[in-house]
């Protein structure tokens, strides 16, 4: 039986993530239903954009997935549902699924067209969840709205290279829980340009000159562990999503702070990678 | 296979909610235990009883509930089992379940007396766990507790109506995940004794005249995107859960303020209807 | 079907706990997976210690619990499974394990050998999934890792005991949800020392003579409710962990605070008991 993900702001505590859980088991006493996550920032796009993405590949193809930001119908704000890699993406029309979408083409979209009359307040629960149900029988999209080509785009999503290809402006676009800031610069994207050249790294005052290829590269384990210092030491890497973050060696927001706090840095602030001419 | 949720103040981090899971998995491998929420306030009985009288009705008849709040068993707080709209609620008789009981009549209630003599400091664990799965493999409530009357009612929950009923004065019993405030006054409450007529909602100093029927409604679409200004207009709806709702268009508690904070409203704050006199 | 936890501290809001709930249901469509916990603080090896084995009890013979704190491969943090109590352990060899080991010795442990040359940075996902899953459908130990007899400790974990046994000097290992403070002293422990006698403990400048077996012992239930005053006075219990706990009654980190901030006490900071001499 297939798998239903839920990835929403619905917050830890309220009674919306159980309520639509609820709803699914009504109709589906078979399904899996997992939640991804409900603490995405209340009506944060973006960052719901890059928790799917990152999350969505590691579960079965046919997976469908319920995404609950920001989606109150309006004039504006459609309801669509996309096939996409095999998997199946239900949300408003906002911005979400246009990073995926940049990545990997579209099988199918379709904007949802089973609403009834009555307005809801609560389409995840009241809308969402029957298309994904529908899905989850076998069902096909062209039942539940009619096709369109395009989907509303996110804006300065993609970093921005200069004509001569010495230097990509990116921004943060997501903090993670260990205070750790990823920028919208992919690995392949990086290494397309960079062409082994070296580099400097600067976020702020800040500038950082390695990629490490994991976190604890910054450690010189040849040192004796009581006399090191790594804790909290900045670092780069290509994330386990393969976007350029920046972090602090086993930082910690609850105590000491993380990258974010303690190097000042915050989501949509620039990231410049300048790419040094060899001789 | 029954279907068990868990409303609990045990929050995120602490072991209890997967002790409990692997409690019941342990009697009943093919049940399905659902998260309704962790992260209740700490022994608030009210918060507890909006989050499941929300949350109840889209899970599927026969569903158990277990809350776990303020749930110690001693000679003022025992434990019961309600059968209520063919659902079932195991909690402590503190009361829970006095704002589902104020819409539908329980069926059946119980005050559980399966305790053996030793005293659990673990009583979701110990006890209810064992009702739950009791009632799951088809069970009855007099098996597991005698018969009682009365549930312990929480005080102050219902809004006041003046004697020629021109006002009612409720209170703020929740406030969600996006920082709204939710009174106690329900949509069929409020146009059984609004009739028509025009209305003044007032909190602290805030005085709203219009109930909108979805947060969007706020908006002008007419006017161009980029000209508009509405993040953050105070505005009020009845909420999915049918509860007179003061909220703030797209508001963000984690960096803006939403209405609670913006306006000052606590729980337990008075909200006022004025309705006025048609000449 | 098998039953894999999970605790960690990715954190409610990032991909990372989904990812690998994806990962698991894509190898192994039958299994359940429960999550204990991933609001662990960021790399607290001592409070994951805690959890895991305050919940892994509770949980069917033959549970898998994958823990993901601090889990990056390098040449001192390496990969082992554990089996124990007819429970197996999915871990960095970081100190997590040893709270579960010191009480109960392991059936086998192998330090985990099946990672490709490639460098993983979500090693949760890249490894402890796969021997999770090889586990699940009936795999030996043997098969992924090499046998090994030590795994490397906690310091601290442990409460000294002075010559004569008058003195007990515990440490706080784990606050909760309620701000209470747990030690690391168990009731056995306590008990094998006491004898009888009567005590005192200490933690800062605060002094309390008596372990209650409940939170609620504490009042006097022949007061009237509304002239009683017990709500945040300090007591002692042994939790349902076993476990010498600091609490308040009806405490409330929210508002008004718990044990932790209220009487001033943190994280390994010294609890003491003095036996008092009887004559």
């Amino acid at each position: 039986m297939a798998i239903i993900t839920l990835t929403t702001d619905f917050g830890e505590k309220d009674h919306s993530s159980g309520a639509v859980k609820g709803a699914i088991y009504s109709e589906l006493p078979e399904v899996t239903v997992v939640d991804i996550s409900h603490s995405v920032a209340p009506f944060s796009v973006p960052e719901a954009a890059y928790i799917i993405q990152s999350a969505y590949s590691s579960f079965p193809k046919g997976t469908i997935h319920i995404i609950g930001i920001d989606s109150e119908l309006n004039i504006e704000n459609k309801h669509i549902a996309i096939k996409l890699d095999d998997h199946y993406f239900i949300c408003a029309n906002n911005g979400i699924m246009s990073m995926i979408c940049a990545e990997i083409a579209p099988e199918q979209i379709v904007e949802i067209n089973i609403h009834d009359r009555f307005e809801s307040s609560f389409p995840v629960l009241d809308v969402f969840v029957k298309v994904a149900c529908h899905i989850a029988r076998g069902g096909t999209l062209d039942v539940v709205g009619k096709r369109i080509d395009r989907i509303k785009p996110i804006t300065n999503i993609k970093p921005i290279v200069n004509e001569d290809e010495s230097q990509i402006i990116g921004s943060i676009i997501y903090i993670d829980n260990y205070g750790n800031v990823i920028t919208n610069i992919k690995k392949s994207f990086f290494e397309s340009l960079c062409k082994g050249r070296q580099f400097i790294i600067s976020a702020r005052n800040h500038k950082l000159k390695t990629i490490y290829s994991k976190y604890s590269d910054v450690v010189n384990f040849d040192i004796p562990e009581n006399e090191r210092n790594d804790e909290g030491r900045p670092l780069v890497v290509f994330n386990s999503s393969d976007y350029l973050e920046i972090a602090m060696y086993k930082s910690n927001t609850v105590t000491v702070g993380g990258a974010s706090t303690l190097m000042g840095l915050k989501l949509r602030d620039t990231v410049t990678v300048n790419f040094i001419k060899t001789l």
